[in-house]
């Protein structure tokens, strides 16, 4: 048993709430349990030089968290003058997996950038950030569409994301901040809708772990995500009906 | 009349949700129309080096804005590497007013830091952010007097913020996004619920103003600031009613 | 009576001497008392890109200190590696209240960049600043219409900047770095020549204050900036005077 | 075929030469083909300030490139003033997987620095980085165990790392520059001696993968990474005998 | 004959004025020429961490130059965010110079510092901040001296600084900004009053030169830093009669 | 006698090996005694915006240190954010010298840039860095004829550099880590091989030297660098004899 009497392979309570940053194209809030994260996607048309006359987009993301997001204050980074390793990974890391499921032939020269500001902070911000943005930057492509800026949807798959550890006890999926303070082994796994893989990251905090170990791990994120993709499902769908309201 | 079909003396829509931010001390949630803000109050057993062995507290601010916040983005200042002037002027002034109604023996040898937040923004952030800021405050020492930490509150003294401005028809309380861009002359004003001024600062944006404008400036922000004093009592009592239920 | 023997209505002596930054298209040092600043003007033909090809021009200014203008060093800004947000503060305030008496379709495509460097500080050093660099501003201008590079000259008007403040005994002119360390309130003043205002900033470092103490200020500071306007004259006059000779 | 004529399942030409860094408690020159980086070790008795005061010791690592150890030249990060996301994000992940067989408890508070910097790149560096500062983190355990600064070995198993990734015709060991850019899939294990994994790290860079193909890396990952704890005692053991020469 | 009608072999105009930064614990305007810089000297009672507790004192130099203290304006270095590297070498060569004519023992454990700030610049704003820094160490000390704080002087040398170059004609003495541009030599001399040589730095910017032509570039130095200690005598001198009067 | 039994005027063992950075348009590993740097020069058809549309060439250098280069570890310059004054003044130094025997006519709208990193420190390393740069900038060059992408070799004189010193027996050549440390007076010298001066830096680190010492120093250079001359030559040659072979 959980802590908080959560059975081991149970998600925590999930909301994808569309709309939240008036401005951006696109932008979810979602939470899973007490984490919250704002995802807001941005269309600008023009792409980094490294790709410029090539005719692909591009799609890139940017991770921060509020000073007061976490059980402690953490040092605000724009005042510290540089966003930290860990930071800088999770960015790189959104960024990388959202591109793995995008036609970027079809986006034509644009940048969309994936904002993703976590409001309130317990463990798997990093997942939420990707879960949510995937619908951040569907409502931004969504919203092109409509516009006739774009002929064809980019979107190639459905990605969401989940962390799972290993206790003494075994493996537990979407770990909050205590357990992910006390697990030895830490894994987020970015999968498909259709049962494929895009990103696995799995670290031994404190021991080695095992083959097996790996394979039970990965079993209970394909469980997971499959709720995510619901969820996932049921926000465009109710930003498409209040658009068409 | 007014663009949004607000009257000329009117505010817009306002509400202070408390308990936003689920680690600080203390926070809000602050909306005058469009602008939302998150202002979350962080304690710490510290004080500045210059401050040390005095025997006296500190309260200090800072601001952001997410990249998204904004009618089209802005580049994430802990991604350049610094706090823009704006910024630091801003969270200079969010500081500086609190302390002049706190009582900083009373507080002993602590560092409240308020962090305001901008999700989304419509003109008048840095006023929301006071006004927030100050509910915020007070009930971080709420929570301090209710542990015994503190003996006696630290508050002296009730503060909010409003923008007002000049246009060609003359003045015009709490200007959003729209009115501010088009305004000759731009006002903020810090104000207290017994009548009297913790900070003014009137800039010509076009033209020079006369002596007469800036009287009318000002009582139309002591009929803004009265609503706004309501609002915050309210939040101030939500929150109490919320933790003895 | 005031510790300097100085009657509360009082500047101190004043002078400002053209010419003082011999490579500059306009220069002064102006000298408030001990408070001495190098204010030079910069012309550039080319705008910041949020202006290009807009045919208006651009003023700015930039501040700073020596490390050793103060009664005690302060650390060098350029070693420290960023400017304070103080410094970007009074920048950004000289700027802008140059820009307000400046018509800027008449420059054309040009940038004037005002440097207000601080040699000796004794309080006031940003309205000396100000004070200062309007005349370095003009002669700038004089010198680009004789040279033919304008037809017309751009300025619309005088200004001159004076702090005030108030003390246990009422309100106080021209303010030292003593008496400034000691005000309960701390006003600075952006006047025209003509009576009207350009900026007002107004700060109880202490406690609040009324409306009425609001108005002795102001008018304490309208008798001041009169005496600056005719320093101001005499130093263009005194320029073309030497030039013409 | 590779275009380099090795077998698909087989590793560049290795090699691990002790001593390189005259002045470091430890250090290697690990070649793997084209792929040269210096590892060496730095032993400071003293703790980052979030371990003080616990009896803990510290693994950590830094990592760069020469600006010219790649094809074309690299800007130089010191000159640019900050380190890119890809160095913190190799950084970071060479000294969480040294201390996965580090005990830190036999260590006391002292800090071992691993700098890992590349002289020439072709591909693999951070495999290759890991695996020779494994080497180097030894050799300075046994130094001090030598001058007795140590009773026991703090070493709990011998880690070693490669690269592995998908082309069209399937899975390949160790890739050098032109395959890791053309591979569709990129992965980097770190595995024990002892057959259990340290760190997984897989990433779809064009088109997600099955579990199918994961499982086939991590069997080429296990295979490969055999033959380099060979090189790594080889290379512990030349030292040895070295010294006692 | 030089385009200014001076002799190959004469200095500039120069004067030395004491007591510019009125806080200043030692300070002169140094004027050669058109170059203009003021040299202020700040006593701390602390020094570096690498001296702690050996009973040492310290002498140490900041330069830098107002943006508009050149031709065409210099972008402010606090503004870029660093200091140049011409800077950095500056402010060590003035530094090192001073720390060779000071037994710092009889300093004790204090720090001083010599900001040298160029307000106009016209070619040898290095040396002329070293004759004049020197002077402004000497003040510094005077008063130390003078306040009991010290027992004996601390001065064991008197330096001072000047350039010299070879242009087609021959070696030249005291080079402007012109004369500097064109040379084929640039030669920087600190001399001592006892005919020592404190540093030397001779640079061929277009063609090698050789040994001879080397001689003649010293002797010329010789001959001219010999007025330069009687101006900084003059200068002591005149500090001295003004304070005892 | 010298501490390691070296004679007054002799070099430490000296090799220059070509090749090294295998990417690099011409590279050297260059060894005096312990000191080890790696020179790799880098050609890009570019030229710095002030250069451009002149038809000259630019030659820059970049220096740096491995961090366990040194006895204790120094901290990494990336890490840091920024570069020491030493790290500039050394790498302005090594651009310097390299320019003053390069027809930049000759070389068109290139930039070479020498990238000059210490492996292995124990004194002299900027020396070193230049003797080794002259060979790598000579081999890009001799590259790019063979190539047909210069006519002209732009190579107009042969360079080398060597520390010298004072200690209480007076001039010493080549000085090691101990014995820079120890000497009183410190000078580098940067000839050519026709016997003229390039560039002289001779700094009293403790007390001021006389012109016979000078001229000794300047004797013990001349003869150290003739043998530098024939290292040089020797590389030079062999890396053509590998080429043709």
């Amino acid at each position: 048993m959980r802590f908080s009497g959560r059975a081991r392979n149970a998600l925590r309570p999930v909301s994808i709430e569309p709309g939240f940053a008036h401005h951006a194209e696109g932008s979810v809030l979602i939470r899973m349990g007490n984490t919250e994260v704002i995802c807001a996607a941005t269309v600008e048309n023009k792409v980094p030089p490294f790709l410029r006359n090539q005719g692909l987009g591009w799609v890139t993301a940017e991770y921060g968290m509020l000073p007061r997001s976490t059980h402690t204050r953490t040092n605000r980074e724009a005042a510290k003058g540089k966003q930290s390793g860990r930071t800088q990974e999770i960015q790189r890391l959104i960024g990388r997996s959202l591109r793995a499921v995008v036609n970027r032939k079809l986006m034509g020269e644009m940048t969309i950038t994936l904002d993703c500001d976590v409001i309130n902070a317990d463990g798997g911000t990093r997942c939420a950030s990707i879960t949510g943005a995937w619908v951040a930057l569907h409502l931004a492509f969504d919203s092109l569409l409509q516009k006739k800026a774009l002929q064809h949807h980019p979107i190639t798959g459905q990605i969401a994301a989940v962390s799972c550890g290993l206790d003494t006890h075994g493996p537990l999926l979407d770990l909050d901040y205590q357990e992910d303070s006390s697990a030895a082994t830490d894994a987020n796994f970015i999968l498909t809708a259709d049962n494929r893989i895009v990103e696995i990251q799995m670290t031994a905090e404190e021991k080695p772990f095992s083959s097996t170990e790996m394979h039970s791990l990965l079993a209970l994120a394909q469980e997971g995500t499959q709720s995510l993709f619901t969820y996932q499902n049921k926000a465009l769908h109710a930003e498409k009906s209040r658009k068409t309201a």
